[in-house]
């Protein structure tokens, strides 16, 4: 089951602002890889320690500095010195267990993200927390373990002539929640595919592991739908930010992912829909089968039942009993069965059970 | 399964504003046909480049120019720099699983709708984008396949006297919103009659293939409503626009168009219920069917099942049984099977399973 | 089933204003009836043709025109020129499958409802549209046929000394809502009045009739539910209309329309609820039924199955059975028979089957 | 049932404001009780004739004048006359069918409620309408029957140092107000019980018996429901009066009413999800109870019909069967029969059936 | 079952603002521990009567006074009286069953919440009402029994640096407020894991055991969601309270509160929908666990009856049976009866039910 709840008690009585790392630690070693670009020029390199990135921090029109690893609570202590972030926000940054949010601290932007993923070995949806800080002039994003969901957004700023080489910090903000959605896109078509094949499954030959699967699957959405709903309301308040952080001209950029974050919610509630459909349906079937399955069992034994208890009378062993020394009772009883038989047959069709 | 998901895939990582047409290839090569009129002339030609339709741009009141195929991305790009159209407008254009929206950019206004059809062979709903560019003084309109559905619209403006020669590209965009619109009445009468008519096939004698139709019905629905819904709120944000794009005089139309959109909507609605009441009926009753079987099985098994009991016992091989020497044991015998036999069938009369 | 739907399709493509009439033709000749009155004088005449009523559109304090049958479009049309009527509405007035809905147009304001009948030999509800063109001196009324809900409202005219008489067409409008919504009221007890009787019904002895009786109860209600649910927007919008054609002084009565309006929702809701109660009580009914009969099916066949094996065993013909020879085989065998049964029998009590 | 719908029809075409009591007459005669109070003094009586209380109306601090009984429309016809009444509020006083509402006419306030009670003969919550008009020196009551709900007003009242002797007729009203809301509790806790007596029950024997008491729950609940809805926005609509008919200080009372309403909704929406998983539990249990009965049939009946059909063979009277006329055939069939019967066993047990 | 309803009975008919202690009394005596503390010093005491904190009340920066135990009546009266608390705040303070709420009397704000425990004994959620009473210098909070979840907050008081030592009441209420709701993690995490192991449970073996659990599980969640839910309101109301009790700096850390309410929300209502789906795919289960024993019993009988009615047949004692004499008669039948059987199978295995 993808877990519902992070283990909070870990830090249950601490005092606020305390760092405790909540989430499973996914990698070995913190990375802290440095991009800094503007029209003209571009550097990249990976830092050994945060001091490094601080003749950066103001200067130059956009530095991004992205953190994989959350577990070195003195690394992120040290990057919250130097940036001047609030406790609370380092707090948050490292209990992997947030939803997401948008918060204005006016001289920088908190916003936490969920990068979701297809664990295909144990068939679930994983979810990783996704930290962006975004000040002026620069933006710390910070995630569980590296990942290869921001590799686009990187090729993108080496190239020279993107708009994203043009523009600020609010832009590469928009470009990573925007690399963050599309990725949602691409799990709605793994489990709207897995649907499909259920459903034809279902119609086909509906086995009790269809069932097991339709559960599997409602799950599932119903973790999805709680990660990506909040999102709705990150990115609408990201767009009525009125601060100077986020330019006007990016704000069609924002429009456009809060679109697409529509359309997926939109689509989840469809694919609930659906989903709810089928388990109706495959209550249903189950129901028709054990009908047909009744019916089966009620016409042999409606029909042979009395036919055996004729049977038995006369293997009874009285000894004044006439029909059995008559004759023709033999042939007569035959008849009798007969006639029985196929008057049950005609009752049973007239029922419309045959 | 009416697709729920477009093949977002294709473009996970390109930058925002890349065009890479999403949906299927619906006809071979693209046609554009232009359109403009006032209230004295109307001149109406196909165009080889989109380059022929500069001239009538800005100086005529109204050029409508209606692109069919969306495939080819060259031309949708020259069109979105001749035009002045915004790179995402255009990714959204040849994009078709955009979700009806109405967006304002001042020097226009772009609408996505969604014009739907039955596939009689599939036997479900197929939806197409159409993409709307309101501008001053043209109006683009982008569909996947050139359709027919505008066809009334054209020969609106082929008469003379029509109020949409007198009228500016307002309210052509307000005609073939409602052209589209009104075509949905079509659909939910065809689906409403299907609905009519699974409900009297499943109160005369229901089968496992009716539950499959309702499902598939309810499925088209929830399909059906997903493209409708937004458009209320396309047409809501289109009536409160404040710009000159829109004049006065065409809110009372559009007003109209919503009204329709939430009629559509609500019997949309009322549908759903009808068809889950359809579906409770369909589980009622086969419940009924199966305690109707059950009856039959138990009221015959419970009758004959002792008789045969009893038999049995006067067909054993004892050599000391004394009634089977006695002389009126076997018509005594009957009288006792008839006696048992009566009691049991007052006893379910009683019962009332008789 | 009452349609949900009206046949859209004979319009489609028509360009908006065209005057269609859609419905059924439910009276053979239209039938105009003009009531001119003010706090001294009262007029009352059948009008030929509309022009007639030319002279006392803006003179007399009050002019109401009832149109019964909206089939003869020629009238309608001519109607909507000498009253200044926007083409739109003349079409919504024709078309009976509207919305309820209230719009106000400077001038006048166009008010949609639907009257509700029952019709006893279909047993279902009937909607019937009644558009009210409220003017500063005129209100024009349009029904599909001739019917006596009005008469009341006539009858209070005719008294000298009503407030009706001293008030202006606001007032008149307002009791022919009230009128119509107060006709709504009885629907709903004899609605409920079929819900009671069902539940009885339902309690003493469910049969499948009594299930499809509350499906089609549901229906109706969905049918109700979807022709008052709007009025209560309607009301409101009149209630806050700022324009000079509602007094203040009328609000109040608009305000008790509109809670009455409320109460019948209110009401509908619940019985919607107690109804869906009925449909589960329904089902765990039949499900308690199908248990009693498997009870009973499994006690005979568990108690009767065992010995009748045991006396087929001793109908078995081996030469070499000493048990056949032995003098008390049969009546010990008749111990053994009695004991399994009544062990049997004790077990079935202490499993609460008895 | 209790009744969602009161009889309407018997003034359906009456003009509005017409004065007809709707509802059962609960008592013989009307009486009228005086109580008219400030600081120093109070002063207790019966009236005679409504005309009795004019000379308290507009002189002393506080008049309440509580009436008993609905159904002699002329005093009531007086007191609207002597007190300003609108017509409108008279016909609401007198049609007890009214859902909860506040009206502000500027010289009083009309405030309807429902006083809730258990009809323990019966076993339904029984619904009784009380009117309050709330003028700036007067507040008269309406109720359909003497009642002691109200006693305990009086006796603070009667109190010399009661807060209620210093405050105004607004306190007053509220007094009442939370006199009947209170009552509400006493409802709700009996409601409660009898549904944790239902679920130890059901867990205990579940019988048909218990599933009618939810459904009759249930309806009850909805009723319940129905009456204390709209109380919410009827206290909302009072403390956000501006008049001056309550003033500031009884704001925090009316508060308290509204959180009290509140608290009602709430645990009415919790005991109804807890009932409906009543009904589901119920159900389920039908269904196990089911499935182990049927496993007890299958068990038996697929062992025994085996075997009794081995020993049917050897009861065949053929000449030529060699097996009977064998030394050893019956020692022989009895450890075929027991083989067969453990084997069964073993794979009942395997299947987890035993 | 968690008690959704306190006695309220117990104080029906009093007026307003009169004390009586309703709900359980959890502790002997009443114990007030005061703590005084700013920046530089700290004092902890225990307090024999409520005046010997009159000397801290307005001097120092903040006083908080802990109270365990509201069955002493007269102590919180005189608390009131000394603080300056209205007596419908008292009123709320010692009758348990208040709403979470929070209400700003300009001189002080009133907060309910309730503080969550599972009491492992009897295996349901209990809950304690704690009121806070936040004045400028001072803090009241009032408990139903000592308890430990406020022992960390004390903790961090006595340490000389945290934030809290140099923050106001305002800071310490949030304190309070965010070791109750952090608290609530906990049980959250604990029925979360209730639940992951019922579902695991179910997939292996769904016994009737694990549907009480899933019904008991169900209700503790409808408690836990109703005593959680109002929170929200309460924080937002804080939030935005615009008193000068609560400084602008302490909203960033109420906010905080507040998306830990929103989050616990957020995770019920998918624990709500992940526990339905469990029913759901009980049911399912049962159903499907019933058609197999269906199938048994079926094939078994369905196979046999039929061939135990030929030997049936052959076991008749008439005279005149021509094949009882023949002499390959019991070979030939014994045929007959494997073509039969081998035919069922096969029609069996067709149908898929083998």
């Amino acid at each position: 089951m993808p877990h519902f709840i992070k283990k909070y008690s870990k830090k249950a009585g601490l005092s606020p602002g305390s760092l405790v790392h909540i989430g499973e630690k996914k990698i070995e070693t913190i990375r802290i890889a440095l991009i800094n670009y503007d029209r003209e020029q571009l550097l990249e390199k990976d830092l050994a320690t945060i001091e490094d990135a601080l003749p950066y921090r103001d200067t130059s029109p956009v530095t991004w500095i992205n953190v994989d690893g959350l577990h070195e609570i003195a690394v992120i202590e040290k990057m919250g010195v130097h940036f001047g972030i609030h406790p609370l926000v380092l707090e948050d940054i490292v209990h992997t267990g947030q939803r997401p949010k948008a918060e204005n601290f006016d001289d920088y932007i908190y916003v936490v993200l969920k990068m979701l993923d297809i664990d295909t070995a144990a068939d679930h949806i994983t979810a990783e927390q996704v930290s962006l800080v975004l000040g002026p002039h620069f933006l710390i994003s910070f995630q569980e373990k590296e990942g290869d969901v921001f590799d686009n957004v990187r090729q993108r700023i080496r190239k020279t002539r993107g708009r994203i080489r043009m523009s600020g910090t609010d832009y590469l903000a928009y470009a990573l929640m925007d690399a963050v959605v599309d990725h949602y896109f691409e799990i709605l078509e793994k489990l709207g595919e897995k649907i499909e094949q259920l459903e034809e499954e279902l119609l086909e030959n509906p086995t009790p592991r269809i069932l097991e699967n339709i559960h599997h699957i409602k799950r599932e959405m119903i973790f999805f739908r709680k990660q990506v709903w909040p999102l709705r309301e990150v990115l609408n308040s990201l767009i009525k930010d009125p601060s100077d952080l986020i330019q006007e001209s990016t704000h069609i950029f924002l429009r456009d992912v809060y679109d697409h974050t529509i359309q997926i919610i939109d689509t989840i509630e469809s694919l609930r829909d659906v989903l709810s459909g089928l388990s109706d349906l495959y209550l249903s079937t189950v129901s028709n089968r054990m009908n047909e399955v009744m019916k089966v069992l009620t016409i042999i034994a409606t029909i042979f039942i009395p036919l055996t208890f004729i049977a038995g009378i006369y293997g009874m062993n009285f000894e004044f009993m006439p029909e059995l020394k008559w004759r023709w009772s033999y042939p007569v009883l035959w008849i009798l069965l007969i006639v029985i038989f196929s008057a049950m047959l005609l009752w049973f069709k007239k029922r419309r059970w045959l």
